[in-house]
């Protein structure tokens, strides 16, 4: 790698399957400037990439610097990744995006050396870099939104096993007889716990007649159930969105369980849509914890939310790009 | 930790709920002697150390080696460790062994330096220097026997996590409304999966009235039932017994999935009495991997059984003596 100016800030996507975070993002971790656009993912690679590199020029211009400021560009991207050869290799919310080349074109676009990395990877650096796990050795990291992921840094460092895919917790299995999930497997976290999995249950119950407030809330359009509405609804007092909710801060605290026995780590922080419940998910996940893992571990793990939101895979990827991973 | 002569051998103890080996190993890891006697952990814990100081005597005494020559004893232990305080914290197969302080009891007796390591996290190590792990950097040990332990080797060092209790493989749960394990948790891979599962199985199924071989093999002693007659009745071709071994190696599978998919490992050593089943036991387990994980992680890991068997502990335990943890 090129040296890099020590005072040059570096340009920052985080690449979702809603939308697109570009940033300016000081060596130091200060989000300099920010800006979001719809990834619109249907409309496929070519035109998501056309977006990000109109979102780079958007966010250049916006400053004073001129482009050669900007020696680096650090993308965090949802789905499988393969840091080493810059690729995207598949995306479940990425619809065609397979073996996508995005180092190599971002790079051949903008003239600026490009890194990538898993999103919950990034997250996890993010966090350990600038957010709640600053100095924290062992911790994981779990979004919970649409799906479930997640990021491991172990004695300091991000850990991406044998090929860079490790960290999968939402493809844990909890229940081997459980519900199919999108990933062939059965009973994972992600199929028991996420928003998804939040949504469609509250649209089977409602389906099956159950009185909620959650039906005025989409006015009466059961498919416009999302986890959000029914996390409104419970924070509202609705006895129906009330059980589904603690149903899934169940099954996460159960998929905490098995991480506090195989890791013992120091802290596991939780982030992603669903994480803004806050203790209304994270309560009863840390009393199965408490409840229902080894002792020594337990007592060790803290269990937090998020400190950087939405930030966290962007100063993570950054971190990447500097080599602080 | 005094320097240790470049050619001097190492005792070495691995303390089971069964038996305790004893054996003294050169330090390019070849066992020169070694010996067995029974555990009794039901006398306790003086009864069960006094034990292992005469192992020690008499292995010492069968060599012409003057005592001197062995300037540290490495032990390997079943249960919970604090290997920096030297102390046996918990053991569920050494009934009244809480917060002994074995290392120093060791060193008092016998004026030798006295390391103190976890079993499974010993046997891991013992696979990685001498065994079938050699040159893997990332690999997870499962010896499965009566109970189900794990130990975690990442980037070619062992992970014990934030306080030193990681790697309770066994305690991952893979059916969140299975039946409750010892631990306090339920469906646990060890109470879906392990030795004990299998004979509790197969005494359910005899007491409820199916027709097996393994009937005559504990001459009609349902309460004699153990995996082993179960294995034996299943190589002899009896359904129940095969079914019974299939359903739990399939479990193993689910849990192995749940490590392919987090750790992306380059190998899973499987250990312990189990193991000796070889491909009845790990054809299915790899089976269901093939099938239900990632298919990146899937692709790159090897599921193997134990290279060292017994020995795989007392080998690691001189690892970790030595320093090579």
């Amino acid at each position: 790698m090129p040296q890099l100016s020590k005072d040059s800030p570096l340009l920052a996507i985080d690449l979702g399957g809603t939308k697109i975070a570009t940033g300016i993002v000081s060596q130091q971790g200060e989000i300099v400037s920010q800006e979001y656009v719809p990834t619109l993912p249907e409309e496929g690679p070519d035109a998501v990439i056309s977006r990000m590199l109109l979102s780079i020029d958007s966010v250049v211009k916006k400053t004073d610097l001129p482009r050669s400021t900007f020696s680096r560009i650090a993308i965090a991207a949802a789905g499988a990744i393969d840091s080493d050869r810059g690729i995207v290799t598949h995306s479940p919310n990425l619809p065609g995006w397979e073996q996508v080349r995005l180092r190599q074109m971002i790079e051949e676009a903008t003239g600026l050396q490009t890194l990538l990395i898993n999103d919950a990877s990034a997250a996890a650096l993010g966090e350990h870099w600038r957010g709640i796990g600053k100095g924290v050795d062992d911790l994981i990291y779990i979004t919970v939104s649409t799906g479930i992921g997640g990021g491991i840094i172990l004695g300091g460092k991000l850990y991406t096993g044998a090929s860079g895919s490790a960290g999968e917790i939402g493809h844990m299995t909890i229940d081997v007889d459980g519900p199919h999930c999108s990933c062939g497997n059965t009973g994972c976290l992600e199929v028991m716990a996420s928003g998804r999995a939040i949504a469609r249950k509250a649209q089977q119950l409602i389906t099956e007649g159950a009185r909620s407030a959650i039906v005025e809330l989409v006015e009466g359009t059961t498919e416009n159930v999302t986890a959000k509405v029914v996390a409104e609804a419970a924070q509202n007092g609705d006895a129906v969105a009330s059980r589904i909710i603690l149903e899934a801060a169940t099954y996460l605290g159960a998929g905490m369980v098995n991480l506090v026995n195989i890791f013992n780590p120091d802290m596991i922080i939780v982030g992603g849509g669903m994480s803004k419940m806050g203790d209304m998910l994270l309560g009863p996940a840390r009393q199965v914890v408490a409840e229902r893992a080894f002792q020594l571990p337990a007592q060790r793990v803290r269990i937090v939310p998020s400190r950087l939101g939405d930030s966290a895979a962007l100063l993570g990827a950054v971190a990447f790009a500097l080599g602080l991973a």
